[in-house]
């Protein structure tokens, strides 16, 4: 797959993000002509930091995926896209919903049109989430699971997800959609909990404070990000994945006490506190969630690589160094 | 049920359309106190005409359901919402999918959030549809079908849904989604198949001039207007639809072959050819499609009452006589 993407035109929205900064430096590294797009709303992963051994090899574009005018020239002569720029705060959908719309729904529904009226010959891999499954009724969740989601933003994230279906059934914009599950590693946003919840606990643990454990029962698993970024890249080399829905997971499943257990035993120290559910976040919570990524197996030949124990070292390694860079 | 909207300050947007003139009608002979909202867009199925015979009985405020504002003020003090307003054409979807993104997904939202904010006691119907299940698996069609929508119009549907189902979950804002099929009666917009393919059938048969059946073989089920609107009102009045989604669908299966015939011989003399879907509407046919209203029948004590044949039959006798006002 390294010869994919020699000299291959990519677009990467959100590329300054997290899962998109990781992308850009390994399509950097495979010899891609990369173009980030990338408005760096400060509530959200974007930061010139992330981009920085590889900021004199790609094409900056500072703006916004709600503006249609600016996307339609930027996705024009791109071979790739990888439409990762979105909203990704729960709590945010529910106090924002509009924004979370406009962005996850609205603006995707327009980057399809411009692909569809100055570039119908894309590729495009859209980054989703599994919150679209809401609460599950079965475990582990694979991509057949009753779609119910549980937010604005599990909503507005399906609506974005079915305009790629749409738009490649009607229209054939090559379109794969992902469902990430949560995603760790270096570059993540940590100053809070908008990405993960694993972001918080980790600038605390670094801060030597103590972090919360909200429920502490709850299953979860996890994608280190250069599983992530390589099952994108699998998606957009493969033709198989085109029109396709696939879930990627992690390869363990584990409580988030065990969860904080394990950060406080990699990192050597550090203390939690478990508490219930803040009330809002309460009503919005999902359970248990762990994924089913046969189909990415089978498909793509897609599997995590990176254990826990490692992403989990690599991630505070990362930010040990470069903390007050993510404050 | 008579008694339970006697007095009952009651708000119907889209009120002057096809679904909701009949439930006005319905609602005024109840004494309920009914405010309907329309915005009368051409392209739509409203019009003053419709509820000519209670005019002088209801609150009419003509405005559109896009205006956040103005929806703030109207929700206010109600008691009951039947959001009805929407885009319904799965053509102009895809040729304006921003319009249908605005009415059909964030206008819903908006009217959520002023409900939120301004009356969280007021009792919500949703009018959905059965294009969110896209082309079936399996028939007929229960709740528990797949949501695969194939056009924008599904789409923007379910996120409507969605965003009255989480209002309800999260907000308390308590609401029942109805997922309707064809539905036919006087006051339908027949001018074109905006609505219903059956409408232009109809006009087309009572100008004396051939109408066109694409494809022939599809079997569809149809819901007259007096058993959809006797539906609206059972959700509104039943506690045990709050927070759910329930099919309506009608006692009778017929291919439009068939239909075609029967209409034909209902209105004593007409002719039709039958023709391949024209293309751009093929890609977004669903093939056949009848519901399974097992959960409105056992959850409301709803079921079709109106035969096939006599909902033709009445529905010509109205057209027949109000030709002109509808074209």
């Amino acid at each position: 797959m390294q010869a994919a993407f020699k000299n291959k035109k990519v677009l990467i929205t959100g590329g300054l993000g997290f899962i998109g900064s990781n992308l850009a430096r390994r399509l950097v590294r495979m010899g891609a002509r990369v173009t980030i797009v990338d408005s760096l709303i400060p509530e959200y992963g974007g930061s010139l930091f992330n981009i920085r051994e590889i900021a004199d090899r790609v094409n900056l574009n500072i703006s916004d995926v709600r503006d249609p005018h600016g996307l339609a020239y930027l996705v024009k002569d791109q071979q790739y896209l990888f439409n990762l720029a979105g909203q990704t705060s729960h709590l945010d959908s529910m106090r924002t919903p509009f924004v979370d719309l406009e962005i996850n729904s609205r603006a995707q529904l327009s980057i399809l049109e411009a692909c569809r009226q100055v570039n119908p010959e894309i590729k495009i891999v859209f980054a989703s989430t599994r919150q679209v499954y809401g609460k599950p009724c079965y475990l582990p969740v694979d991509e057949k699971h009753p779609l119910q989601p549980v937010d604005v933003n599990g909503i507005n994230k399906l609506s974005g997800e079915w305009y790629h279906l749409v738009y490649n059934d009607v229209y054939g914009i090559r379109s794969s959609v992902l469902r990430l599950t949560n995603t760790i590693g270096p570059c993540m946003r940590i100053k809070d909990a908008r990405q993960t919840f694993l972001g918080i606990w980790i600038r605390l643990l670094l801060e030597d404070k103590s972090f919360e454990v909200w429920g502490g029962d709850q299953l979860r698993d996890f994608t280190y990000v250069d599983d992530c970024t390589a099952a994108l890249l699998m998606a957009a080399h493969n033709e198989a994945a085109v029109g396709r829905v696939i879930n990627l997971g992690g390869s363990e499943t584990i409580s988030l006490r065990a969860l904080a257990d394990l950060l406080v035993q990699q990192y050597g120290r550090g203390r939690y506190t478990v508490r219930a559910y803040p009330d809002e976040r309460l009503k919005i919570d999902i359970g248990d969630y762990y994924s089913d990524f046969s189909l990415a197996r089978s498909l793509l030949g897609w599997e995590p690589r990176e254990p826990l124990t490692r992403a989990l070292a690599k991630t505070l390694a990362y930010f040990q160094e470069h903390l007050e860079v993510y404050l």
